[in-house]
């Protein structure tokens, strides 16, 4: 379906407004007190504070401006939609890497039609950093400097340097598919969350391989790596918006390689 | 021994010279290109000349300011001490975060007297944050402001966060032994080379446990986590400034409930 493109805009527009208001309730969150010790009864949990609150005030401002759309949060699950539209929200993704202290976290937004995913931002407050895909292009604004983004190409996988968030994600003959593609590549590097998908989307990491993954770790990178020039898909090559086994890949020369291995565990 | 107070501020008002003299070479090398494409021939690789870059430099200063000083630098080598003092640099440790555009790696400088590091710099220039540990005590400086490091309590592994840089640095037994320590573990986190150090002396972090480590990746971090109140040791629960399997812990508890599952693979 074509869309059109003043309504587009206006969603993007609000798109954004909706990354600033989550940077204003996850940032002065994120290191939030000198040193928690452990082993305190009630102790103050700065992550769960951010992702609560991020999605709290990203619904209520959806919710006046849009009634009319669905949302569905990681925290606060689905309102349905009534025009089609709807809003995936994961305001901290990489709990660990917030708790950790590495500013690897990112608050996801996507904006779907019908469950494809049109307009996507993974939001990096800390380092200033947004990454922004929607039809036709993508772009990073990195510390007030905007430019498009652009995968690079690497047209095999004994050259590519691979990501993963964690090696645990993988259960069962997914770690062997797995392990296949990162015995093959030339680096593997873990830890990254949604980061690794920006780094894919600006021509840094060649490919991301995940499992166990939820509609809302997702929706929002689709079009940021499409609008970039990658692929996204589920590990059989099927559309990837809405996989639990991702492979995303900045050149497309590197997914018939990596999908040998994969598709034998895919779901 | 006990060293000479103005002769160790001396050094320490040096080491903060060298950090920013390294941050001249390697920032400007970071995300250098909007992206490599590979398989070209001769491409420009911009982790090797920044830590070739800054380590020059850094050597050449000391060179001219304390010719009697050694130095053990990653790239160029050891130049022998006439003193007893030596410099241990590691201009980008963590060159896949580099490569990959996370801005997690570090420059790593040490100095030592006889062998034993006095002062350790751990400096990230894209976060603009300087790690620093000196006798009786550490400080952070992040972004200009400075305060004091300190490690957090933690009474119980099970309670942990656990860092590593990656599972493949572990081999043979020592995977056996990561692992019992990462299952009992309240979390593991992969990918932050020097910068879990960091988090752990900033208290962010309970424990990091590493193999396959040189003495450049870890006599920096020794004086930074004994500083901020934490240990640094062998699998065997010696001195861990020169050793290959690092155990580092915020708080002391951790360390023999670590060290029941690591001393079996002990060099």
């Amino acid at each position: 379906m074509a869309h059109d493109i003043a309504r587009l805009e206006a969603y993007l527009a609000f798109a954004h407004r909706l990354a600033d208001a989550a940077r204003e309730v996850t940032l002065p969150l994120f290191r939030a007190s000198e040193a928690i010790d452990k082993g305190e009864a009630g102790a103050f949990d700065p992550v769960t504070e951010a992702d609560r609150g991020a999605e709290r005030v990203m619904r209520a401002l959806i919710e006046s401006a849009y009634p009319e759309h669905g949302i569905l949060g990681e925290e606060y699950g689905e309102s349905p939609s009534r025009s089609g539209w709807t809003w995936t929200l994961d305001p901290v993704d990489g709990t660990r890497a917030f708790i950790c202290g590495v500013p690897v976290w990112g608050t996801l937004i996507a904006l779907a039609y019908e469950g494809v995913p049109v307009i996507g931002i993974i939001d990096q407050g800390y380092l200033d950093e947004r990454y922004v895909g929607f039809p036709g292009g993508a772009t990073a604004t990195v510390r007030g400097a905007t430019a498009p983004l652009k995968t690079r190409r690497c047209p095999s996988l004994s050259l590519a340097t691979l990501a993963a968030t964690d090696p645990g994600m993988f259960k069962g003959a997914e770690t062997g598919g797995f392990e296949m593609v990162s015995r093959a590549a030339r680096l593997t590097r873990y830890g990254l969350d949604c980061y690794g998908y920006a780094m894919l989307a600006a021509g840094r990491i060649d490919l991301v391989i995940e499992s166990s993954l939820k509609p809302w770790d997702v929706q929002a990178l689709y079009p940021i790596i499409l609008g970039a020039g990658g692929v996204m898909m589920d590990w059989r090559g099927g559309p990837g918006y809405a996989a639990r086994q991702v492979l995303a890949a900045g050149d497309e020369m590197l997914v018939e390689q990596s999908l040998v291995a994969l598709r034998r565990a895919a779901d």
